[in-house]
C-alpha cells in the first residue's frame, strides 16, 4: 500500500499539526469562490479535497514542511482565512494545504518609524483593533477583515474600503519574509536601489512564496472624520466627479460611487442587520426572483436607462475624509464646491454614515442567496479614466445578457479606477434546457456564459481583469490577454526561479502551458479538466 | 583575423548606425563615477573602452540587435547620457554599448488619464519643460537632469529633488516596454493583480532588460509655491522636525535639511554662477586645500561638534511647498507653526529659493576638485527614522577618517528618509607612501578605504548602501550584505531567467559568483579583476 502524502510528512517531520480527517479536508476544500458554491449546492462536496493540512507555527517548521514538500515533490497549497473568490485554493487528493493561522506574532513595533513586524496568520480584525489601542491604524479594510489574514491580503494584493488615503496592500508592505518553493528563506526588504522584488511576492497568490512575515507601514489613528453623500443625474456624471476630485489633489479615505440601482440598494440601507435576509431585494420571494432572473436582458435595460435613473433617484456619491483636526472637514468643503460645479445634488451626511455602519456586511450575502436557487458575484475590472467608459459600457452589456447587473466605483487613483459589477442570475432561459443538466448545472452553464462575455468584453475595452480580488484558477486561463505571451513567459520563468519544482499552489495564477487553451474555451473548461 | 564585434554587427545587421571610432570609444568609456576620474587623471584612458557603439532608433532596432547579441553571445551595455556615479557603465573591448538618446519620440500622451508614453533617450530637461508647455509636470527633477534620460532614470530607480510631493521614478511609471535577453520585446503594465514585475525592471541598471519606453504618470503644473528656511541648533533638531512633518501628513515638494558646514555654503550660496571655481571652500587654493585634506580627522571633529555648530551657525532646513492657489502657503504655515515647537528659528525665504535658483549646478563641481588634485564623492544611504542616529554617525565617523566629510538630507518619508554625504579628499598623509605609487593611485587608496569604512559602517547600522544613485560595480561586491545571501541568489535567479545567457550589462548589481569576495576585499579590487 502506497503511502499517503500526510502519513509521510507527520512521519519525516514530527511534531508538526496536521489532519487527514475528512471533516478537515472538506473544510480546506475551497474558498469562496461562487462557482463552487453551485457545485456544493449541487452536493458534490467530494471534489477538491486535499490531502491533509498543516499547521506550522514558526518559520522554521514552514521552511521544513517545504524543504520536505521540495524533496518529495508534494504541492502545497498556503491557507490564511479562505475568503478568496477566485479559487486561489482548490486543491486535489494530492495537495497538501498550509494553514497559515497559528502563525500571528507581532515581532516587532516600531513606534518612531511607525511600523509593524508581523506574521501571516494575525486576522484583519483583531489586528486593527489591536493597532488603534495603540494609537495606531493600518489603514487596510477589505470588506472581509473579519474572514482574511495579514498573509492571504499580501498573498491576494488586497485593496481596503480606504485604499483612496491609505492605499492598497502593496503600499504598506515594506519588508517580507518569506520562503520560497526549495524551502530557503528569504527576506525582501524596500531596499532604495537595484530591483525591488517585493512586488512580485504580492499578488503571488501562494506560487512564488509563503509569506510568513510581513513589516506594514502604520499611520496615526484618525482622530476626526468628515461625511458626506451626493447625487448625480448618471453614473457618468459621477465618475467626472470622482476624477476631478482625485486630480486636484484630494485624497477622501472612502469614495464609493454608487450607479442608481446599487444607489437605490444604498439609500434604503440594502443590507438589513439581522443579516437573515440580507442580498434578497427588498420585497420579493425567491420565486419570483427566479423568474424575473431567467431574462435579465430587459430588466438591464430598463434600469439603466435614463428611465431608470429618473425612478430611482440617480446615481450616489460618498465620501469620508479623515486625519486630525478641521483638516477632514476643510477638504471635504473643497470636494463639494468642486461638484457644485458638476450637477452634483448634495444629500447630507446620511449616506456615508449609513455605509460606514454596515461596512464589512458584504462577505454575509452570498448564502440566502444561494439558498434561494439563484447564484452571486462580483468582477472588479480597471481602466484609465480615458477607456473607463468603454469598460463600463462593454462589461455592462456583456454580463446584462445573462444576469441581473449594479456596479459601483470604489478605489478611484489620478489616473483611472476600478469599476466593481454585483450581479445575480439563475439558468437563463435556454441554457442548458436540452441537455438533460440538472438545475445547479444550467446555472453553471449561465454563469460560465456570463463571466466569458464579460472578461472578453474587459480585454476589448483595454480594462484589467482583476483590480483587488485577485487572479486565481477562475481568471489564470485569460491572463494572456491582459499579460501577453511574453507577459506570462515572464512570469512563467520568475515562477521556475522561486519555485523550480512548480510545488507551491501549481495551477493557479497562469494559464495553463498547453497551446493557448484560454483563447477560446470558457475559463471552467480548463478548471475542471 | 577574427572579425571584431562590432564589424560582425554591422554586416549581420546592415542599416544600424554604428561606431568603432577611437574617440567615440574613449567618449562611451565610463559613467561619472568618480574613481575612475582618478585613472583618467592618472593619463589612463585606454582602460575601458568598449568594441563600438550602436544608436538604435526603433523598439525593433533593438530588439534585433539584442537577438544578435544572444545569438552571437555579445554582451551589451546601454547607455543614457552616462551620468551614473556608481559604474553603471565600465565596459571592455568584447562589450557594445548601445546608445538609446535617438529613441526620443513621445508616442502617446493621455490628457485625460494625464499619462505619457515616451522613448528611453527622451532627456530630461527638455521632456519637463515641454510637458510644461502643455500645463504639465512630471514632477522628476533629479540634480542630472541636464545630463539624464528617461531610460536612464528608470534603469537607475532615479529621485528627484521633488520626492517628497512626487515620489521616486518607481511611483512614476505606470508601463514599461523593454526588450530582455533573448530579444523579445515584453510589455509590462502597472496590472492590479498578481505579481507586479514593473519594480524587477526599475532599478536593475540594464541587467533584466533594456527599456525602450515608458508610461509615466503626469501631474498638473503647479501654479503657486511657497518658501520658507529654518535653523536648527543641530543636525538631528533639523532632522526630528523633518520626521515630524512628513508624519504629520505634510507633503513639500522640496525639503532639505544640511548639516553646520553644508548649511554655511549653502546660506553663502556655495555654487557660484560662472561654475569655474565651483565646488572649492572659498577663499582657499588648491595646495592649502591638499594639505588640509590630507589629515581630515580633526577637521571633521571639530565642525562636527557643538563648536562648529555655534561657528557655523547650526543647521538649515529649507522648504518649497507646490500646488494650486493658498494650499502650498497654508501647508507651510502649517509646518512653521509645528517646527516652531521644536527649536527652529525662522530663516524667512531666501535660502529656498537661493536653492531653486542653483538646483541643477552640482552635476557641474567636479571637474575643479579633480583638477586640484583632490577628489570628491557623494555616498547617499537610507534607514528608518528609528535607525537614523546610528547610520548619521557610523558612516560620518568611517569617512571621517580618511576624507572631510559634509551631510544632507534631500529625501524624507514618514518611515525613514535618506542621508546624502558629500566629501572630499586626497592621498591622506601614510596611503601607499612606501609603494611606489604615484599621487592618483595614493588618492585610489584613501579613496577606497574611506568607501571601504563606509559601507561597513552602513551595513552596521542597518542602513541601506544607497538610495538613488544606484548599485553599480561600485556598490556590487557589497550587495550581499544588504539583501543576504538568499536574496542574491533570489536577484541572481531572476537575471537568469529574463538574461539566460547573461549579455545584459555582465557584472554590474550583484557580487561575482566566486565564494564571497566581497566579505573582505576593498571593492575596487573585484572591479579592476
Amino acid at each position: 500500500m502506497i503511502e499517503r502524502p500526510l502519513q509521510r510528512l507527520a512521519r519525516d517531520l514530527p511534531g508538526l499539526r496536521t489532519s487527514d480527517d475528512a471533516a478537515d479536508r472538506v473544510a480546506y476544500a475551497r474558498d469562496l469562490w461562487p462557482r463552487h458554491h453551485l457545485a456544493v449546492r449541487a452536493g458534490n462536496v467530494a471534489q477538491h479535497r486535499p490531502a491533509g493540512i498543516v499547521w506550522p507555527t514558526s518559520t522554521d517548521e514552514v521552511a521544513r514542511i517545504v524543504r520536505w514538500a521540495y524533496d518529495t515533490e508534494t504541492p502545497i497549497v498556503p491557507f490564511g482565512a479562505g475568503s478568496g473568490v477566485c479559487a486561489g485554493v482548490l486543491p486535489h487528493d494530492g495537495i497538501i494545504v498550509m494553514d497559515l493561522k497559528r502563525m500571528t506574532r507581532w515581532r516587532s513595533l516600531d513606534e518612531e518609524a511607525r511600523t509593524l513586524d508581523v506574521e501571516s496568520g494575525q486576522m484583519g480584525l483583531p489586528l486593527e483593533e489591536d493597532l488603534n489601542r495603540r494609537g495606531f491604524t493600518l489603514g487596510h479594510f477589505p470588506s472581509s477583515i473579519l474572514c482574511s489574514t495579514v498573509g492571504g491580503w499580501v498573498a491576494a494584493r488586497s485593496a481596503g474600503q480606504c485604499s483612496g488615503l491609505y492605499g492598497k496592500i502593496e503600499d504598506m508592505v515594506l519588508a517580507l519574509e518569506c520562503v520560497i518553493g526549495t524551502g530557503e528563506v528569504v527576506t525582501l526588504h524596500h531596499r532604495t536601489s537595484g530591483p525591488n522584488l517585493i512586488p512580485l511576492v504580492i499578488g503571488s497568490e501562494g506560487t512564488v512564496a509563503i509569506v510568513t512575515s510581513s513589516v506594514l507601514r502604520l499611520h496615526p489613528r484618525p482622530s476626526t472624520r468628515a461625511f458626506a453623500g451626493f447625487s448625480f443625474p448618471t453614473t457618468e456624471h459621477g465618475w467626472e466627479a470622482m476624477r476631478a476630485m482625485f486630480q486636484a489633489g484630494l485624497r477622501p479615505a472612502v469614495s464609493r460611487l454608487y450607479d442608481p440601482f446599487d444607489a437605490m440598494l444604498a439609500r434604503r440601507g440594502a443590507v438589513k442587520k439581522d443579516g437573515a435576509d440580507a442580498g434578497k431585494t427588498p420585497g420579493l420571494g425567491a420565486a419570483a426572483l427566479r423568474s424575473i432572473l431567467r431574462r435579465p436582458g430587459a430588466l438591464n435595460e430598463l434600469l439603466d436607462g435614463a428611465f431608470g435613473s429618473k425612478l430611482l433617484g440617480g446615481s450616489l456619491v460618498i465620501l469620508i475624509f479623515e486625519g486630525e483636526g478641521d483638516a477632514p472637514q476643510r477638504d471635504l468643503e473643497q470636494a463639494r464646491a468642486l461638484f457644485a460645479t458638476m450637477r452634483a445634488t448634495y444629500e447630507g451626511e446620511g449616506p456615508a454614515r449609513k455605509w460606514l455602519l454596515h461596512r464589512y456586511s458584504v462577505s454575509y450575502r452570498q448564502a440566502p442567496v444561494f439558498a434561494a436557487g439563484l447564484f452571486s458575484d462580483t468582477m472588479e475590472v480597471a481602466a484609465p479614466w480615458s477607456k473607463l467608459r468603454a469598460l463600463y459600457d462593454g462589461v455592462r452589456r456583456a454580463l446584462g445578457e445573462h444576469v441581473f447587473v449594479m456596479a459601483h466605483l470604489s478605489h478611484a487613483y489620478p489616473d483611472g479606477c476600478c469599476i466593481y459589477f454585483s450581479f445575480a442570475g439563475t439558468a437563463a432561459k435556454g441554457d442548458g434546457v436540452n441537455s438533460g443538466a440538472g438545475w445547479d448545472e444550467r446555472c453553471e452553464i449561465t454563469y460560465d456564459r456570463a463571466w466569458k462575455a464579460a472578461m472578453a468584453a474587459a480585454i476589448e475595452a483595454g480594462g484589467t481583469l482583476a483590480h483587488h480580488h485577485g487572479v486565481g484558477r477562475s481568471k489564470a486561463p485569460r491572463m494572456a490577454h491582459e499579460l501577453g505571451a511574453g507577459g506570462v513567459d515572464a512570469v512563467r520563468a520568475l515562477l521556475r526561479a522561486f519555485d523550480p519544482k512548480g510545488i507551491l499552489n501549481p495551477g493557479n495564477l497562469l494559464p495553463p502551458c498547453s497551446p493557448q487553451p484560454y483563447l477560446d474555451d470558457a475559463h471552467a473548461t480548463e478548471v475542471r479538466a
